[in-house]
């Protein structure tokens, strides 16, 4: 199944993923994203801009959710990710669609879902030189489809009270919950990640819902490692092992 | 210079404290708020809300500022807290006002300032049955002044480029954030403070810039505790000493 300019990665024992040699490849970003998302077992989640799959696929694998439509713009990233899932068995659980999310509504996915994911490109689209046509850069920018595009879709999206889940840079966190506010979509639950202790947040996962009530809780932060970077091999603190090893984070 | 019903409280070795026997003591939000500011030797500062005046005495005690303007809506609070700054030495440096912070301009206390801090009521005024005349009531619920009003006042007494830095809950943290925001005060730097590294933010220091770029940096978590509630007694961690003994978060 693999074509020019791919590679076959084992991502754990349940799941192999496709990659572009020279696109981008899946990271931490992706995996607590899926982790952090409260399972519905028997429910419907969709995923905005879902590249490779790898965070649809991780959530269809464990069985978080019954459905998982994942929408991604790219045709060439939306062919891989459906491949994904066939290569992963998981053509009946995972269905990708080749959509432009700013005209997404709900009935082109048959209705509303539980839980909205998404890791969205965290670059403006006026930040540096660019070349608009490349898929990376279309991945990390917001080319097609701003911070603001991706809430108005999540909300479009999303049943009244269910979650919109979000990875993303805190150095544009104002802009995201500027973003959820506006569309209805309320943070109540937030979770810096940090390597280490002494280090800046790399990261921030969001857990939005629809019409919720303000009243955000600030979880424990996510340390990654136990110690500073001078110490090597770096150690996974036990929450980092547990949430890699449980695909989740909460009890 | 005790009057009835108050007690005379050592806050360190510089600083003595007339605090009232039934009113709000000052705590571990007031000394973080008052060290998260940055320093502006020659500068000036704003406190809104300053009730005993704590805030604005660990300022000026510090030479944080060369003069800091300590507003206070509560006669009883405003007088006591003139008279702290007497009792340390400290009236050519803090000067309080008995204002409502909803009318005050930056005319009013002649021009606008560098930093403008506070610790604002964080309960909703319409949170259960409240004595609205109760001075502890109103120290600690929105009845004159919710977090909109106390972001309007910071925006018209900062200069543009200056500081409103906050204390404030995690539980209501997107309510500052939109404040903030709708008021031109862009969040650049936020730290949570957690009890230990297995607890929840309890409060969450902001240092917004009137009229800043959106670019926000999250810090590393402030953690008071080294070890979990169960290991006592409980022992500062070496930023949380450092925090109390220098007065400052960064270098």
């Amino acid at each position: 199944m693999l074509c020019e300019g791919e590679r076959l990665d084992i991502v754990n024992e349940n799941l192999k993923l496709i990659q572009k040699k020279d696109g981008l490849t899946y990271g931490t970003d992706a995996y607590l994203l899926s982790a952090y998302a409260p399972a519905f077992p028997r429910g419907r989640a969709v995923e905005l801009g879902c590249g490779t799959g790898i965070v649809s696929l991780l959530c269809g694998v464990r069985g978080q959710f019954a459905r998982v439509d994942a929408i991604e713009v790219q045709p060439a990233f939306a062919e891989l990710a459906a491949r994904n899932a066939v290569l992963n068995g998981l053509e009946e659980k995972v269905f990708v669609h080749c959509r432009d999310l700013r005209d997404l509504r709900a009935a082109d996915i048959g209705g509303e879902v539980d839980v909205v994911l998404a890791n969205p490109p965290y670059m403006r689209a006026d930040s540096g030189k660019l070349n608009r046509t490349d898929a990376k850069t279309i991945a990390r920018h917001e080319i097609c489809g701003g911070i603001d595009d991706f809430c108005g879709a999540a909300a479009r999206l999303v049943r009244w009270g269910g979650h919109f889940v979000c990875v993303w840079r805190p150095d544009r966190l104002i802009d995201l919950i500027a973003a959820m506010r506006a569309h209805g979509l309320e943070p109540k639950r937030m979770t810096a990640v940090h390597a280490d202790a002494g280090a800046e947040a790399s990261m921030v996962l969001v857990d939005a819902r629809r019409g919720g009530a303000p009243s955000l809780t600030l979880t424990r932060p996510l340390l990654l490692y136990r110690d500073p970077p001078s110490v090597t091999p770096r150690t996974l603190t036990d929450w980092a092992a547990r949430i890699y090893a449980e695909g989740r984070f909460f009890d």
